[in-house]
């Protein structure tokens, strides 16, 4: 087993939160993602944050996840960390109460007694979460929004996930898919959205929407497409990072595209600030890791565009967890199980 | 002191809520409006409604509000009912959470202790809460809303006001304006609002919005808008209503414009249940009064166009409160400040 980016995450180091921040306890979360596992640790001294190479449970499915679970204690225990009394699980997918997994899309995961099936192969109390919740517990308790009681997080990635804390208290809702912020409507009547209905702001600044607009406008204007169509053997390979190189490379029509892309979202910051009224907007995900360009524009409409009771009050950051952000959220709500208590 | 429409109000009579949603201690609610006072009264019996004449506080502003608030009470003594032992206030402004007014663009107030005014003057404990929310504890607690712990509020009248519950509590937010739905995007970039942003839910579904672009069609299109320029001396007096009234007697002209405000504010709706999650969305307010074929329009979307999950438990449902909500609201809170008790 090897482990790549190894270290502690960036931010503990950088931007320390304040040691009463963390739980008691030690505790650990594990990220099943698309394509990757990321592990994080949190003890008093901080946050260590790891991946796992060639997890089982993507070649096996959710059988192999108890023993990626414990290739994750191994490895801490090889670096001579105690081991955590709990444990914390982020999925894509749709969670139950329970901690059972209702339908885990990327995954093709359906109906799948998690939490009971990890809890008696591991031997450790575990909490399974879905992964954007989990990704806004940790920027709430661990990131860029720590100390704020009214959070609105907003995650950029091929998708756009959310989650929003009002009043100390992250919102679950009725059937607990509260925060599904990239499904709310930017544009009435607009593009189709890969959930099927139109406008939504998905359709507009997610990865895949980018770079279906790319290539839309790129098909339909070959002379300023060129830096983009260079790029790529064929123009259905475009992608959103082939958007990001061409725009640190000075394209024009990269540049328009980014443009546009910070006014759409701008326009659905703006909303969600207007709806929610928040203290602190925080933005994330690989598109915003990627073009940290659309911040600023963001931050300025949110001050000159929102309602100024609202203006008065908010401010965007970014996020400040990146990929560990699922994994430390994970870590968080494990120690949370187990209340308080000796470390 | 007349009062006009007089007795209990509709939904209390057609459709009572179990006298345990009620506080057991009697309360009275005043709604200081923009062009009436409207109060109501809440006891073990039910909900009784009424408007005053001629308030003072129209006249006189703030000084005025105090008398109108006795005078209020001696209606309910010339009716038989015992006093209250507390006031709640609701008022289209910005409150302080120690009920102060600090703008109320309507009435052209500013910066006015008004609770404690009030308290002085009146001699009872006051709650001091602005119009909407209180509107949105009224249709929660008593109104279309019982039961549910997650709910959204719109109440569309010439302006768009919300109201969101999650998880058992009206959210707040940093600075109390959550709920602000009207100003969320709707169409990025889109028609200018009276916020100055652009493209808010109110730019196209408020009362003002459906007459702008009735006047804006009717100018472009003088001859399908022969029925609503019928029925105003000049163009700019056409209002919501003349469209209602118009849309009623089979104008095809009213038809589109209703038509596309049911799409836009089905759109609004479908982004607001995939951003909260909630078990259930009344829409009020007076557009929605005069044009409740609205309603299952939305309903529809909402059923067909929302995420799976929240689709799955939402339902649409028209206020109950009606002109009330606002004063029930203020009433229920204010019972609700003296905590339990005998009646």
């Amino acid at each position: 087993m090897s482990a790549p980016p190894s270290g502690t995450a960036g931010p503990a180091a950088t931007d320390a939160p304040s040691v009463a921040a963390y739980p008691r306890r030690r505790s650990m979360g594990v990220d099943f993602g698309g394509t990757k596992l990321a592990y994080a640790y949190l003890g008093p001294d901080g946050i260590v944050a790891n991946q796992l190479a060639d997890p089982a449970y993507l070649r096996e499915g959710p059988r192999g996840a108890a023993g990626d679970v414990l290739a994750c204690l191994h490895d801490l225990e090889r670096r001579g960390l105690p081991a955590p009394p709990a444990v914390g699980v982020g999925v894509a997918a749709q969670v139950t109460e329970a901690g059972a997994i209702r339908f885990a899309p990327n995954l093709g995961w359906r109906d799948v007694p998690f939490r009971s099936e990890l809890e008696n192969a591991v031997g450790l109390p575990t909490v399974v979460v879905n992964d954007v919740r989990a990704a806004t517990w940790g920027e709430w308790q661990l990131g860029a929004g720590r100390g704020s009681a009214d959070l609105v997080c907003l995650f950029v990635g091929t998708g756009v996930g959310g989650g929003i804390v009002s009043g100390g208290r992250v919102l679950e809702g009725a059937s607990h898919i509260a925060g599904e912020l990239g499904h709310t409507t930017l544009v009435a009547g607009g593009r189709i959205c890969h959930c099927h209905n139109r406008g939504c702001l998905e359709a507009y600044v997610g990865g895949w929407a980018i770079a279906e607009r790319a290539r839309e406008v790129a098909d339909a204007e070959p002379a300023n497409g060129r830096a983009l169509l260079d790029r790529v053997d064929r123009p259905e390979e475009i992608t959103a990072a082939t958007v990001g190189h061409a725009y640190r490379d000075g394209d024009p029509l990269a540049r328009r595209l980014v443009e546009e892309t910070a006014e759409y979202l701008a326009s659905g910051v703006v909303g969600l600030v207007n709806g929610l009224n928040p203290r602190t907007v925080v933005l994330g995900g690989g598109v915003i890791e990627g073009l940290p360009e659309l911040i600023p524009p963001v931050a300025e409409a949110v001050r000159t565009r929102t309602l100024p009771s609202a203006a008065d009050i908010v401010r965007v950051a970014k996020a400040q967890l990146g990929e560990s952000a699922v994994a430390v959220g994970a870590a968080f709500l494990a120690g949370r199980l187990l209340g308080p208590g000796e470390p």
